[in-house]
């Protein structure tokens, strides 16, 4: 079985799943922990190498202050459960923005937990914008794109798996995900069960990979 | 009903049906142009103002001749088979390469054909690398991504259709398809039905489009 070397995770859906309970939406993001951890624990077992978590987005920091301090505050404690497991950690974002957690500023240049084995990115405050903007920054008249964008520590991806039902990738690694093939399940993050993943795993078998040829 | 103001239109599957047919991969090009001229109508009944069509790429060139020719021939007849309609027509790719088909240098500066009512876009020898890479010939430190692309003529799109069933971008418009709204249809290209469009619609008008807000 050709399993994915670098999975994207797309959390999509705390909200929509605490308004069904009757909470509040920033009432949403904490139980998007759980999954996340499982999530890891699953690539790992299968052997996926390296794992980029969708946090938030500069363009998320404009939702009211309840629901950023939420997110935030779940970014926060997912980077803190993965340092306790064999990841090599990076966190990826604008660090110059206000919005950018303190707490997360040790992470941003990649650490080595316990034996370090699987490579996870944790996109925080990240811009698609943002990302792509050091590229005017680059001498040379023509250079490798992927070398010379912010996130350039972060591999290409095979298989974003997103939640929450909606098609589309809104801003996530534009240039790492060109070629990644896209799978979306409908229900939302906070419901994640293992199925999923083996779904998402399985059909990405079943996909031709041809980098564009 | 909220209609697309931009659809991308990514016509996979062409050489899949040619094989289906007992035919050469590179035959099923030309039953290609149909389906395009059939799209581009319903676009403009529904009043969708902008349309692009994913040519060729310079990840596809590396294919075998014959199927080169095929494609790049196929284009051709498509661009001057939408400048017998109103449209206004702008082919993008990097021309400074022998893979661009000198037929369509003409077409490289947008042309009004009659009312010119429809904006086309027709990517031919288009790479995202060679898009992005005109970002760093910006001088200023922070510039608006969109602006300074190669491909900044062509506006955000709405909704992507890909016939052929593959779910990935395959390097389609990598800034512009940030935020697009991603329907797939299993049938391939040359098998285009007006319902797989309609579908597509029915199924934009449902979304909720926050443009990652």
């Amino acid at each position: 079985m050709r399993i994915p070397k670098h999975i994207g995770v797309i959390p999509d859906g705390n909200r929509r799943w605490a308004v069904r309970q009757g909470k509040e939406k920033g009432e949403g993001y904490d139980s998007g922990l759980d999954p996340g951890l499982e999530l890891f624990k699953l690539c790992q077992k299968v052997g996926v190498n390296e794992i980029t978590y969708y946090g938030f987005t500069t363009d998320n920091t404009k939702r009211p202050r309840e629901q950023r301090l939420a997110f935030t505050e779940a970014c926060v404690n997912a980077v803190k459960l993965l340092a306790k497991e064999d990841a090599a950690l990076l966190v990826i974002g604008n660090t110059e923005s206000a919005m950018f957690p303190k707490d997360l500023l040790p992470y941003t240049t990649r650490q080595i937990f316990g034996k370090g084995t699987t490579k996870v990115n944790f996109l925080v405050n990240y811009g698609w914008e943002w990302d792509l903007n050091s590229l005017h920054g680059a001498n040379e008249e023509k250079v490798k794109v992927s070398n010379v964008i912010k996130s350039s520590d972060i591999s290409r991806v095979d298989l974003i798996i997103r939640w929450g039902g909606r098609r589309r990738l809104s801003g996530f690694l534009p240039v790492q995900s060109i070629y990644a093939d896209f799978y979306v399940v409908d229900d939302y993050w906070p419901d994640f069960k293992k199925e999923h993943f083996y779904e998402a795993v399985n059909w990405y078998d079943k996909q031709d990979i041809t980098l564009g040829g």
